[in-house]
């Protein structure tokens, strides 16, 4: 109830400044703000002085009077043992079975771009299967001139392209549609993982094929128990759809698709058919189950949308966060994640105040089309509450929405595509908390 | 023998083919080759016919017809068990002991940019230390005003950045100075590998201790028991050098340095400092071991080359290779790495005989400054005896030299700094073997 009244007294703090603060005022508001706070952030020069300053030169630890371990014949390295925190499920509660399922991405602990293949998020519609790579076959159909069944080492001989690109469920925080619920990034935003992708691009097979004038769709299906099916505009097929074989300079890992998966650049995850075996070409899309019942989202009127592929500009601080959470006063480097399935993202602004003034945070990582972008800006932190968000603008010039916004767009009865700007309340005792700020 | 007069006879052929050419009639030679190979492959689009045609269509195999295996809360994902033979070393002849020590990149078998981490190549001078990053420690000092020792903590709350880089020991490829010895491309390029790291800039911490002005070099000390260490002119220190935590989104691992490391872009390994627990700045080079006795060329004239911290412009073709051969005529998908430590790859070009006439081949990666940039093009092999070589060209137009060339300059007494073009001889049984040409 504390935390609560807590709460209830920023918001209303956040709602009296921002009262009456629109366009250019609030741009003015902006300014002040960010010349107040650039003033604070010269003065404290000092913050970052270190914890550690007695022990001065350091004692030598045992490690450096004695050799270590030998290069190791066990082939295959593993993170420390002291980072085994960083996994991708540690609860049973979040789904009631764990074959049709899911696991995040432990998105606090990582840094970068690139997710390691290791702890990328996994989803199974009927588990994971184990495919023998030299069994499996990906067969190429429907309306085409020359229908082929390719083997892996056939596939392989094809041009090959690597890209880095996100992977993103739609369903990625869709609990939070119904107000803040996961107090923990790693379950509100760790449905996506960002990837170097090595494949052959899905024209160069269709070229191969011959893809007769009357085919319109493309049917992707896997080779799982479930058989997850999905139809993909042919225009997107012959853009930048991949037939993936290699993830992070290896051969996919058997729980991203093993040996052979489709990645569909900057649309939801689902379509990007993991375990591929088969593409079909017709003339107008299957309606199968996991594109009718599932993977749309009803709208305030009743009506459905149908085949809401992109995955909308869209980011969150990743520190600090629920699992980060401040640990001293002082200079601290806030920095978190912002992609959009529509291209590359053009800027990014941080807010410390739930969305009254703003600032504008650095790229600090590589900037690609369709691909996690990592942003941060130093903030000096002397034990105040805040309210931290982030807001993302992709260079179609699509703005993050508020959850205002976006409820008002779409309603309360969705599970897919939320996007909005988040909330991450700073306690005055360096606990971080998930609120919404509507 | 056998091989070796087929081998000689090719490479007679190649050497009249080549004679009298240099320059624009070079040149010359090279596009009427391209036309003709243009031609070619436009005829030859038949050629990717697959292997299976008959089960059309496939059958069903079970784990189509079944649940898989649940999610896992064993939390880290691992390669497939059909990719076991990705491994970083498997032999004991390579080095007398394995403390002292090196494992190699498995190229062959790697596709894109990004090496995974699990296979990085990984060079001991005393072993692999255990360190608990909650005790390790990075001091600053020497001639700075204001000295300091840092905590890993401390060190996450400076601003960070990621940047895509190799790193490659300078002794890559260094038996090969005595003529082509190591008939596998593991063992012969095997000691690189590139990754997205991310940490805090040098130049960011020599900002917060102050270098004074006759400060003019540093020195970088790791903290296992060979203590490493390496003097690095400030002017590096201060453009692009990185003092990195992560590697490929996730904490380095325990053989790449964990918990810190430095990352010294394009240039030598072996100043890529593991471990990292000091830095000092001092007015001139320390000439420790590492820098005089070790990693220093001897040249003809019996003087040493000493710094030669940056990795020169090289390439190599990773398919075919000798550990992957030609499997079946038709048209193949050739490709390679080209990398630079001065910038980025601009140009590179792949020779089917011996360098007579090239092809320019694709960048089908993206392109970096300091990275391994991945190449490609297609090749329609009909069981004829070829001579494979790529050669790149940075973007300060440094032009990967011939081994005449590099010989011609540095003598045959080198361990280190081997960037000559490479050739790899495939054979009319497919198999392919590790040559030299001048």
């Amino acid at each position: 109830m504390n935390k609560q009244a807590e709460l209830d007294s920023l918001l209303q703090q956040v709602a009296v400044s921002g009262e009456n603060l629109t366009g250019t005022d609030r741009r003015g508001f902006l300014r002040k703000g960010l010349t107040f706070l650039g003033a604070a952030s010269a003065t404290a020069a000092a913050a970052h002085m270190p914890s550690v300053k007695a022990a001065f030169p350091p004692e030598e630890p045992a490690y450096g009077k004695t050799l270590g371990k030998p290069v190791l014949f066990a082939p295959y390295g593993s993170p420390s043992k002291y980072e085994s925190h960083v996994q991708r499920r540690t609860v049973e509660w979040l789904t009631p079975d764990r074959i049709s399922s899911i696991s995040f991405t432990p998105l606090a602990d990582l840094k970068g771009i690139i997710t390691p293949s290791g702890v990328m998020f996994e989803r199974y519609h009927a588990g994971l299967p184990d495919i023998k790579p030299q069994e499996h076959h990906l067969m190429i159909h429907g309306m085409v001139e020359r229908p082929i069944i390719l083997s892996m080492d056939d596939l392989m001989r094809f041009p090959s392209v690597s890209k880095i690109h996100f992977v993103e469920c739609p369903a990625n925080g869709g609990m939070e549609w119904r107000g803040a619920q996961m107090n923990r990034l790693q379950f509100s935003h760790g449905m996506i993982g960002c990837a170097e992708w090595t494949g052959v691009l899905l024209s160069t097979l269709l070229e191969e094929v011959g893809v007769k004038p009357e085919g319109k769709w493309v049917l992707a299906e896997g080779a799982d128990g479930s058989h997850m099916s999905r139809s993909i505009p042919l225009e997107k097929a012959l853009d930048d759809t991949l037939v993936v074989y290699a993830q992070n300079g290896e051969m996919l890992r058997p729980e991203q698709g093993y040996p052979v998966r489709l990645v569909n650049p900057g649309w939801e995850g689902n379509t990007s058919i993991k375990w591929l075996r088969r593409l079909e070409i017709g003339d107008q899309p299957w309606y199968h189950r996991e594109e009718t019942s599932k993977y749309t989202d009803l709208m305030p009127d009743g009506r459905s949308r149908e085949f809401t592929f992109v995955q909308e500009c869209n980011s969150v601080v990743t520190n600090p966060c629920p699992e980060k959470p401040m640990m001293k006063p002082g200079k601290v480097w806030v920095e978190g994640l912002a992609w959009s399935g529509r291209g590359k993202i053009k800027h990014v602004d941080v807010s410390f105040d739930g969305g009254v003034t703003w600032r504008e945070a650095k790229f600090t990582s590589e900037v690609f089309p369709r691909a996690l972008t990592r942003f941060g800006l130093e903030w000096d932190w002397q034990g105040q509450p805040a309210m931290i968000q982030s807001r993302a603008i992709d260079d179609t010039g699509f703005v993050q929405p508020t959850y205002g916004q976006l409820r008002a767009a779409r309603g309360e009865n969705s599970i897919y595509h939320k996007n909005a700007i988040h909330t991450w309340k700073v306690n005055a005792d360096g606990s971080v908390v998930n609120v919404q700020i509507s």
